[in-house]
């Protein structure tokens, strides 16, 4: 028999488990291979006792329709940086990679699959180089990998996102306010931007295109008049203003340790105020509810795509490699392309220029 | 032809356009009745010039599945408390009670349904009183009327919260984290009660039930096992801990003014870890996504319900008097009484019991 | 230890698992009970070998969110009509009651609870006449018994149905059609009226109140004018005309023996045809998807009450009863008189009022 | 002022009226265009007198949320096949095309944009030849158009049928059932394979890959122990046996005209019972379902996408043109082009790799 153990690193995403159950499933067809999972990343594989569990068919049965992962993940630990205390009570980190791969060896770990974003997958370049036959999955909330067409778990975030706007813009229109609606993109703004659009807000602010707040007042109080109208701003949680710099960078408030409940949004309704802009405002951080719960079957189906598609890479030996989708194909890119460019919204993508026709805002 | 002249007041709440729909289809199939809207309250009745609306079955074809009040809503003004400006620049109110009943009397409204929550009704009351024929629908999305045996919209915020619950239950056992779901209700803790037992929450806080922290770190900490684990708490936003008092009540940070923005399930992960909580905690605040959106089909079919009771109300002169369900019947009930008695959760409801029955801590 | 055994019979329906997940929450908070499921029913029991599975917290978690049961369900066989081969191999059915009971005994079973139908309660009945230890909880889609006010799983099918209606009635709209919406609904048109006066439908036929086929296609032109307009219609599979019978107790068309893929919708568009009716029709029967999937809060929370409740009972003793809800409270009522009266649609009900309040046609 | 004339041909489809808004907004930013609306395709051009409405931001608030179309739509009638009666009373057509160029001449239509299938995009260039400024966009719930990668409405359709399988899998895994859940496609299997890969259905029949009912028989019997166990098949409407034909091009029995209805599900359950097939099999036929209700975030912004651009493609005037999604760019194609090849499943797209790796069923 031979084994592949999976892992998932980093915040989890909606998808993870299908694309689990896909690996299974598929390696279910072949007679000579067996599956399992490492407890929150490659921790299960470090820790003293390991916690690496069997993963078949009947232990993946309906995981594709439940968020998150079954096999846990964390930001914390892993091969290259692996706490310990020192003997003052502080904390360093060490290199335990080759540790890690003697273990795998002893485990007759013959390959591995590494779901994760790009913290992960420059973990899974670096464990490449070092001999171990590893392959990437990607995984980023955000989309913006440059290097595949799209990932999944963000067409959920995005589905998400725009049913907060349906259900604000009749609470906005009730009341007669401006609400805002702060969603995730540190960087990356697609979130945001495909909400915008999909909604139909008035006003949709992103990392890439820091804003002007005159512009954004302006464009708040065309759709007041008399007091009366109401709209709807969808803002990135790294949307800064020209000049400034993302709220989640500054110094934080005592105490203030969760960046999901966001800030800028908050920002926003200060300075407009401030600004002496009259109409009532509300903000709605909707942080993890974007995350958790249910894929959209878009996202299920991308996330069977991939799982098939990297074990098949393990068949064929295309270590060192990410599955990547370039439609309509899926294919193998190396894991140091991989993670290299970031995809960003740029001033002429296709979405800007739909979201300027439709008269939205961009801050500028 | 008769008049009708409906309001609305209040915060807007799931099922106010489909009470409308239902007075409004009621009255279509009287042969002498037409049916205005005030807009905003009874402030459209009160501005000069008036913002009155007529509303005929094609202004309301398809409202009911709309979140919100296509009549639009307020807090503000009214004919108790209109807002004047001194001399000096500062705000007074003044009672324009009788001006409003005179301009009505102009208008020939032989009626008025207010559909408010009680505020709302106690302005029905007084106007009652002064000789009006109005009729109340009480509104309430905390459920807390002892009149009624529910109230509209309490269902929808109460399924957007279990929805909360259920995307959070997978993003916190993937992570091992404690995940705190501040929802609605200040002085109620129904919404956060019947989401924490639809959603299998481990801990749920309410304003009835002052908590101890020690039983919630207590609670909590039999779930993780070295610092394994996970667990959901659903807390309302007027809980307070023994001794204290509700976080909305307490002096406010500068600039923070939406109280929607909770404070209580920041607070409650504060004092946790002061007190040495070990496991990752985050916090989610719903805000107005539980008063938004589609109602769900209970909420829809009370709201026809009230509507049409009402109308008849009006057919038949039962003035002063709100409707009312009394299972299964509706009923009218007098105004003076209706809002007299809050409708809390005390420790002998059969739902606190299955709660506690669930392993449900509820603080105690 | 004690022993508490929980089975499932008839047909499914969201929320058996929250009842199944409250029982065995509510039973783990006692030191001396452990709870047992028995497969298919009683089946599970009378099979040999037996199949009975433990049900512990572990086995029971985040089963509320899940539609069906866990341990299955069946309409056949049952302690007394139990199918055996005659010698010249046709089937016939026998008494197995006393060989359960004794098989119960032998596996020192102290209590059950039977989660079922009428025809499940029957069977509870008899086997307490026999001197079984057991406790009912009712479970009806259709909500028809008077002996509660409402049954988990009904207002789950009827939020499917409503939003079928609200899927229906935009393509009724832009193609100028009548949609035909076939729910479930044998006996009881409850599902039925619910999803009309929720959704906003023109016409709904229901078993309680045979329809003139003359009425309903002069309700329905009325809707159209010069062959513009658009309608739905919500019917019941039991709906018959004037005179006539339900047509899932016609005749069956051979090979025909799926009574959810009704007929009663295809009837009335030939009879509507027949009769002369210009306008384009279209037929959705909705069938299973009334049945499945996640239960909504409402049915989450009323199936957590049943099962803390039944457990609760347990403890008391109070045998051969089953848990009814009478608002606020939970109570016991006897299985002897709770299946004795079934609750149907009369013309006083409220909710018919209502729904003739807003103009929608029942067929009179 | 320059005008601009929207029409929606064929059957509905989420998304068309997003498309309207997108190109009602992009065209409000232009000083000097209006957008106007003719009723039911060309219909209301045709008509005496004309139906066509003014389409400006306030008629068009908040329909991108809303399924259908606000300007109808219809298969019947058209510019080159306009229904007249013959003196016997028999019908027969004629071509009123220069009629319609003539009318639009008349009323100061610049441009149109006929949003519709491939019937609608034949008529759309015959209507270009004869040198009318038209542009299209594409429409076709089954995606099945080579010149695009995606269109609008399919990823709602694969939506809705997706959360059908998840109903679907409680209630068969609770009885131990075979589901057959019939989907759309004619022609295409994309609906079908995308909603059995999402929704982790054992067996998937489509057009493109006529099926083998031994092969059939011999999967789902795998999934069955001693009558245990459980399967799903979802089959696109066109499905059809080896050497057969789909059932839609059948003759049909008496009074069934609603091919909605489908057929192949219950052939299937027909032909399998015949077989031996043992376990309980069920059927539901989705329907209209597909074409309902709100369209999914990815829908809408794919729609914002084609309107934006279309009214680009106006202004450009590049005429006798369809637009085109080929990732990231949105296109103009020749109109004569863009319906020529139609997009169907073949055995080596990466989709019916990823369905065969995950151990689906193809029928084969």
């Amino acid at each position: 028999m031979k084994r592949l153990l999976i892992a998932t690193g980093g915040g989890d995403c909606p998808g993870l488990n299908a694309v689990i159950r896909a690996v299974v499933h598929r390696a279910s067809q072949e007679k000579d291979w067996e599956v399992l999972g490492s407890i929150q990343a490659f921790n299960g594989v470090l820790w003293e006792p390991t916690e690496i569990v069997p993963l078949d068919n009947k232990a993946v049965s309906g995981i594709h329709f439940q968020g998150g992962t079954i096999i846990e993940t964390t930001n914390k630990g892993g091969p290259f940086a692996w706490p310990v205390k020192n003997g003052d009570g502080t904390w360093t980190t060490v290199d335990r990679s080759d540790d890690m791969i003697r273990k795998l060896q002893y485990l007759n770990i013959d390959a591995v699959i590494n779901i994760g974003g790009d913290g992960s997958q420059r973990i899974s370049n670096k464990l490449y180089e070092k001999g171990l036959n590893i392959i990437g999955v990607p995984k980023t909330i955000d989309n913006d990998l440059s290097s595949t067409d799209s990932t999944f778990g963000f067409q959920t975030a995005v589905q998400v996102a725009t049913e907060a706007v349906d259900k604000l813009v009749t609470t906005a229109a009730s009341h007669n306010r401006v609400f805002f609606l702060e969603v995730m993109g540190r960087d990356a703004g697609w979130i945001a931007l495909n909400a915008a659009v999909a909604g139909g807000a008035e006003v949709c602010l992103i990392p890439e295109i820091p804003y002007d707040i005159n512009k954004v007042k302006e464009a708040l109080e065309q759709r007041f008049h008399r007091d009366r109208g109401f709209a709807v701003v969808v803002v990135a949680e790294g949307a800064f203003p020209k000049g400034g710099m993302p709220v989640f960078e500054q110094p934080k408030e005592p105490g203030y340790e969760n960046r999901m409940l966001g800030g800028i949004a908050r920002k926003l309704m200060t300075d407009l105020k401030e600004k002496g802009f009259k109409p009532e405002m509300r903000e709605t951080v909707l942080g993890h509810l974007q995350r958790g719960g249910v894929p959209v079957a878009y996202d299920r189906v991308l996330s069977a795509q991939f799982g098939v598609k990297a074990f098949e890479m393990v068949l064929n030996q295309e270590y060192g490699k990410m599955v990547a989708y370039r439609h309509p194909e899926f294919v193998a890119v190396p894991l140091s392309e991989a993670v290299a460019k970031p995809n960003l919204v740029s001033m002429n993508n296709a979405l800007v220029k739909t979201a300027l026709g439709l008269g939205i805002c961009l801050g500028t």
